[in-house]
């Protein structure tokens, strides 16, 4: 199902139009946080191009946008496309508007030629996925699959407004949760936010799910002394300590030769100064793999190694696990079918896993979900150099549309 | 020459006396720096021992005060035994006091038995080495020595007080200098400040020189990603490349086996949050040596092994020298008297590099220079914790008293 219109080209430039006030609160950048005038201004351009592609248009008790195509069965389980409307503070414009955009235009298709699939497809904007507003991430999706506990939504703003005065209304939060048996499945578009479509030349890919991740913060001791005073024999240097240990932590990661990424972002040596021995050190060690147990085996052997290596330099060592959490695979029958959506499009398949958390973690708690990952530049986001080429977008809508033609021959069947 | 006089424990007790106040500016602690009330009380303590011990005092125009121990020779040029009063801000009480302690303690032995050199001597006890109070470091050895630029004194203290105020009176500060012809040698006994002699079993040392030191500031660049978007094979994580980089110092200097020694002291990784990979690392390289060609050839190695591992993995590398310091190094003919004084106070004869830098260093401009280094427990210095075993001032006493009469036996030949 290739269609003749642009429908890629306008979403991306549907998304840079939202870029500048009033959809962003910030001046010569993006800032569009959860509740705010500026995402009050998206929703309204949002629910614009969403009717004008044919759906009807609603927003649920947790300030979502949700835009409805009807299928040709009265009241079939839908198919629910999301992604979210707010950014992180001087953000690029398509993580996140991307996949809604794309949403829309795959329903403007559908609209074109009169097509009604055997089930409806609902498109949802979700507001709070970044959490750049309240101390909490991801509460709209989280809604929606009806997991958010109530205790959650009892949070402030840095300038002190409390969740339930943005809010302006007091709806029940928590019934914008989907009722059971509803929903269909949750298709999610979103641009990679890293490098591994780019280096294979591919404009797309199917997403196998969400990784799991362990953090560790780790203290390492050694012995202060002085640069000049104390000979290299007699030294239990913390940082040469630390820096074999960041080395074994990239170097079992990389020789698992698989979808394990391991990462030590953060570390400091003290006391810090050019002519003192670093007495300690303390560093973060981020473990991730879309497969838990391949995860933990990595985690296991880091922890193994840099053991060893503060026994052979008389180091004291401190591991402490900070975050544990689980794997969301995606589901294989909609894998199956993006994968052989991306060839119908002319492409390779490529699977591959996501690192970073996406909505589709917690509506997976509701029903089956897939994504799409769409190549963008360098792999940069979170950044206003953020860029994803049309030609891309275009390609991955119609891969979403060959994923909904054969979600719809599954429904049937 | 065995002295029965317990004269280290002594000089041991006297650094310990000087501890609190109204010798320490500190509560519960020891802080004496140059011309404060702590320095002026210590001043005055220190040549009340210094007259018992049969010397004649006076302060000069930098305010070191000097005790005078005529020779039997009317105007030979003089032997100076120094070292230094002040201390660093909670200090320990031996680095520096020690030195002079045990001067007064040579020159009261052979006062005791009426002995008179060929020589003068001449114990100094230096103002500032530590540079705890004005922004310079050493300045009243390098008054004595001759090298010290007009321009050095133009300094403030951080709470606004001149050094020229400070001084009270208002001297040719740079009258200290010691004119050309009347200092014979300089001998110098110091704690170590660092482990050798202890890990070696020794109480006492002979320092072959203050060491030559190379200081480096070093920026490696990759690129910042998100810890769990990025796989590890397109990764340019500049912590792990830093990490390379400080193993690879560590290697080069332990494998030279020599005296040389090599510090990673200060690390900065950015941006440092655990789940992004840092784009840039900032460090310093240290690196000393007794000599300067040993020095300059491990540094050029590492500098070398740097850049390849830089250009391994695709790293921008930036080098900037910083400090370049060049070696200090003992008299050979004092270094033999000092061994031969060693021997024949029954100990081990060893040579060690002072990494640190020292009076003597300053000194050697103007005279031959020999120093003996004293065990301290753990290598610790700066530290309340300081601690030095009296028998091991004792041994130190016997080599000074052994060098000495050694220094006579020569000027005689």
């Amino acid at each position: 199902m290739v269609t003749e219109n642009p429908g890629g080209a306008r979403a991306v430039a549907r998304c840079d139009a939202l870029r500048v006030a009033p959809y962003s609160d910030m001046e010569g950048g993006l800032f569009r946080a959860y509740l705010t005038p500026a995402y009050a201004a998206a929703q309204g351009a949002v629910a614009g191009w969403m009717e004008a592609a044919g759906m009807r248009v609603h927003v649920d008790a947790a300030a979502n946008l949700i835009g409805r195509y009807d299928g040709h069965l009265g009241h079939a389980p839908a198919l629910v496309i999301g992604s979210h409307l707010d950014s992180v503070r001087d953000g690029g414009p398509y993580d996140g508007p991307l996949g809604i955009m794309l949403g829309i235009e795959a329903v403007a298709a559908l609209h074109a030629q009169g097509r009604r699939l055997p089930f409806p497809i609902e498109v949802y904007a979700f507001g709070d996925e970044e959490g750049s507003r309240f101390p909490a991430a991801m509460l709209t999706s989280r809604a929606v699959a009806g997991t958010l506990d109530v205790a959650a939504l009892d949070i402030t703003d840095t300038a002190g407004v409390t969740l339930a005065q943005a809010l302006a209304t007091t709806p029940d939060y928590l019934s914008a949760a989907r009722a059971p048996d509803t929903t269909l499945a949750y298709l999610e578009a979103h641009i990679e936010q890293g490098p591994v479509l780019e280096a294979d030349g591919l404009a797309v890919g199917t997403v196998t799910g969400i990784a799991a991740q362990l953090r560790y913060a780790v203290t390492v001791k050694g012995m202060a002394g002085h640069a000049g005073t104390a000979t290299m024999r007699l030294r239990r240097d913390a940082l040469a300590g630390a820096a074999a240990m960041v080395l074994a932590v990239e170097q079992i990661a990389r020789a698992d030769n698989s979808d394990v990424v391991a990462t030590v972002g953060r570390l400091e040596a003290l006391p810090g100064a050019p002519n003192v021995i670093p007495g300690e050190v303390r560093f973060t060690i981020d473990v991730r793999s879309g497969a838990e147990d391949r995860r933990n085996a990595v985690a296991e052997a880091i922890r193994a190694r840099i053991d060893e290596i503060a026994t052979a330099r008389g180091l004291e060592l401190a591991i402490a696990l900070i975050h544990d959490l689980a794997a969301s695979p995606s589901d294989p029958a909609l894998m199956d079918m993006m994968d052989a959506a991306l060839a119908a499009a002319g492409q390779p398949v490529r699977r591959l896993v996501s690192g970073a958390g996406h909505d589709a973690m917690n509506m997976a708690a509701l029903c089956p979900t897939a994504m799409l990952f769409i190549r963008c530049r360098e792999g940069i986001s979170h950044n206003p150099a953020e860029h994803v080429e049309p030609e891309d977008a275009q390609v991955a809508l119609q891969v979403m549309l060959g994923f909904i033609e054969r979600l719809g021959e599954s429904v049937v069947a």
